[in-house]
């Protein structure tokens, strides 16, 4: 849970809520109650816990530290489509160990957010039998804490990755190479991201694609990752399956959810999203994936 | 129809057998009778020509020319994601003015290559009421040309172009916006490709997306759009129709075909291709886009 500083094309913002659990939790609310597990610093506004809660997300797991809330600065090109870190501030996450509350033991879907794999590790080792680990992690575990999230990859069900992190990770240019390298690491099913390129399944059963709904406004991509990893947990805790076709559902949701995040700055657009406007737009997905269901014969 | 000088990351090849009506043909004519317009030089292979006419190419508007073959020397960077022109020859292409022989009047369904929008003009009046006309451009001509090419797109039915290309005609970074803006200028089907990351359809019917299949290893991506723009084409020739679902199927046959076709160096990869091979390829791309039909109601 983090306060961000965003320097946009646009405009810069100072002290956007944010933080991959933040938008996580966000995004599975739409579908499911959520159990959050975080830290916050004494600057963090109540006001923003309520809504949360609110929205059925428990804040029974949420830690209150002394000192400031964890900082991200980050800059963004003209066109949206990359970033650079101007800023890191640890603050309170510096020294967090995640607890997570007894009444959380009995969590069936755990989404398993990007920090250090060791309290991924951690966090996991304290779940009991969860029916679905999902996994997020980023470039800088991949160069500094190998061995760590190597010994994570062995226990998660799936992995969602960006495309970045994926060659990074397993030195293959080619998606299909470094999906079949990070799937023999462990992880049954790998979902890579792609951003306005949509994203991509591999699994036992194939591989799946859902495209990026092509939007008419972008403003704010920031946590579109873990908005898009939250809405997937949210939907497969909603229909109570774990099976490649929930799955390959469950990603049409998470990256319709996540294309209404980055129309707002912040996860603003999140937070007012209506069912019916997301069921509009799924429709339109849909639309972009039908072709009538067979083809004619060729030979 | 050229000679291509390629200069891979894996070594260089001269005299590759090209041109994007090399590339179209070979690719239409997996599926129907295929009439070819083009120009060759005195030295351009009459066997590659045999090849060609026992696939059921016509040649009969294809005219060898005294002097030698257009020639096109690119670079390829090291993930063969981007490429630069080294040289470009235009020989015999020079003063090639495209005479449609009389046999060839009547033609349903016909591709208007990437050559000068005056000369594509000069095609589109000697054939008789064509069912459809799909047109491919670069970005040459729109920075030299704008005004004819914006002649020649009032005149056809399916605008096929690259996402950098749609950017740079319209000034548009969102691809929604730049498909409405190249609807407005005249074509009631805009298909914009974006190499590895697939293929949109922006018509009155919405937005329609095909995945690129993820290959297991990637030779040349010359002539990627060419083959495509065949396929589409000889696919819906076969079929007959013109309708949008049956331009979303042939996206799926043209996106396969294309996809065959970059594993091999030059056209060799699309000459080798069995129906047997492109069925079940098929298959896996329609299982990339298979989420069992419907999504569960979420309200």
């Amino acid at each position: 849970m983090a306060f961000d500083d965003l320097e946009m094309p646009y405009g810069t913002f100072h002290d956007v809520l944010g933080g991959a659990a933040t938008y996580a939790a966000i995004a599975a609310s739409s579908f499911a109650p959520v159990r959050l597990v975080g830290v916050v610093g004494q600057d963090f506004p109540g006001g923003f816990l309520e809504r949360l809660q609110a929205r059925g997300v428990d804040l029974g797991g949420v830690e209150r530290a002394p000192g400031k809330t964890f900082r991200w600065h980050g800059r963004y090109a003209a066109d949206l489509g990359s970033r650079e870190t101007i800023h890191t501030a640890l603050n309170v996450f510096a020294d967090f160990r995640p607890k997570i509350p007894s009444t959380y033991r009995e969590t069936p879907f755990l989404l398993l957010g990007n920090i250090h794999p060791a309290l991924q590790l951690e966090v996991l080792a304290q779940v009991e039998r969860p029916r679905l680990v999902v996994a997020d992690t980023m470039n800088l575990w991949i160069h500094t804490e190998r061995e760590t999230l190597g010994e994570l990859l062995r226990k998660v069900d799936v992995l969602s990755i960006n495309d970045e992190e994926a060659r990074d990770l397993t030195g293959h240019g080619l998606l299909r190479k470094a999906a079949d390298a990070l799937r023999a690491m462990g992880p049954r099913r790998v979902i890579i991201k792609k951003g306005e390129h949509g994203s991509a399944l591999f699994d036992d059963e194939g591989v799946f694609f859902v495209p990026a709904y092509p939007l008419d406004a972008l403003r704010d991509p920031t946590g579109a990752g873990d908005s898009f990893a939250g809405a997937l947990l949210g939907f497969l805790a909603r229909t109570g399956r774990t099976d490649g076709l929930a799955l390959r559902q469950a990603m049409l949701v998470a990256a319709t959810v996540a294309s209404f995040g980055v129309e707002g700055l912040g996860p603003e657009r999140l937070l007012s999203l209506e069912h019916t406007e997301l069921a509009a737009r799924l429709r339109a997905v849909e639309s972009m994936m039908n072709y009538g269901g067979s083809l004619p014969a060729l030979a």
